[in-house]
């Protein structure tokens, strides 16, 4: 682009270039189905990656989990899991036909309503989120070890 | 943040360094529910930005509310209202355990199906949408002010 | 990529500013609804990019169709195909009011339970995808030409 001139090592430009971090938060819900609050460690990754504009994708690794935003009250957390159990039931399991060494189609289902991913803006170093949202981690399989990927990109 | 210096040959990197922006959008929807066209609004955040290439994230800040992309038909607008209604019912109200204060779970869920967020490409300094994609705010639990954040990375 | 040559204090900036790249992928499911697997033809676009790392948007331009990330195991989608047809059913068509020249009110619900949008982390130059996670384009209105755009945005 510059042709002809030579470059100085301008370091006026280092805090604007391009930054990555990339993170995995692991769990293992003792249950089949959790919801947990991850937005402490998403706040401690983006500290962590020294990225003060930019996004934050948060999404989970595998195919019957979510990472959704909703509010932090158990009787909503409640409510949430009786409606998913109504509109993507778990039973009868011989209703469905993803039974090959699995009985979680369901688990699938449920993911597909909450969704597999947030993106999240990064603002001044901190997660810019309104008032109530908070990050959650969405288990409708659990009893095994899940991740969740953080990766955040800005300057 | 170079202040009193002439322009250096340098500076045309300026154009392929990280930019970012930030703009809140405020609604107050004077019903309990209703969707708001915001494609016009964030034309033009993006072109304030002045960001030719980049990523759009356009989120709702609130829990009861959605962005969201679809068609600006009238028709389909009252036919996904009705939907939601009977997916996510509002009444009765007492079926739910969310109640701490707040008669508002179905807008929870309602959201939950509408989606937080979309991400959309800036290409040439435009949206890059589809012919017939409108981005939307979906308000399930109005009457108050509520925000939308754009924020925009890119160069 | 720069082998056997000193390297240059401004250098330092070359692999870290912003790279973008976009590309259309063109569908034309022969069946009213179909999903295709287009994990590889993404993988694709990430490599023509040369971007190492960053966030790959893959979103439907139109809106009746999806991209997800879920199984690719046929008996999943066939319960999937039957669970968005008891929660968003084509018929009866009578029942819907966006029925001006059309009658796929149903695909546009569909749409919203499956998502417009996924956004895939690039680390190092791979796309960053759980174990099983495979990405979709989901049809619900097909026998015509349709678009996916993939956009990437990193360094």
């Amino acid at each position: 682009m510059v042709v002809g001139i030579e470059r100085k090592p301008w370091d006026l430009f280092r805090k604007s270039i391009v930054k990555s971090y990339r993170q995995e938060l692991w769990f293992n819900v003792p249950t089949r189905k959790g919801f947990v609050n991850i937005t402490p460690q998403v706040m401690q990754c983006l500290k962590e990656s020294n990225i003060i504009e930019g996004l934050v994708l948060i999404n989970a690794m595998h195919i019957t989990a979510s990472v959704f935003i909703n509010d932090d009250e158990p009787g909503l957390h409640q409510d949430l899991n009786v409606w998913l159990e109504k509109l993507a039931p778990r039973e009868p399991v011989s209703s469905y036909c993803h039974n090959v060494g699995e009985d979680n189609a369901d688990a699938h289902m449920k993911r597909q309503i909450m969704g597999r991913e947030v993106v999240v803006a990064a603002t001044n170093g901190k997660l810019d989120l309104g008032p109530w949202e908070q990050i959650f981690y969405g288990e409708f399989d659990g009893r095994r070890e899940k991740r969740v990927l953080v990766k955040i990109i800005g300057e």
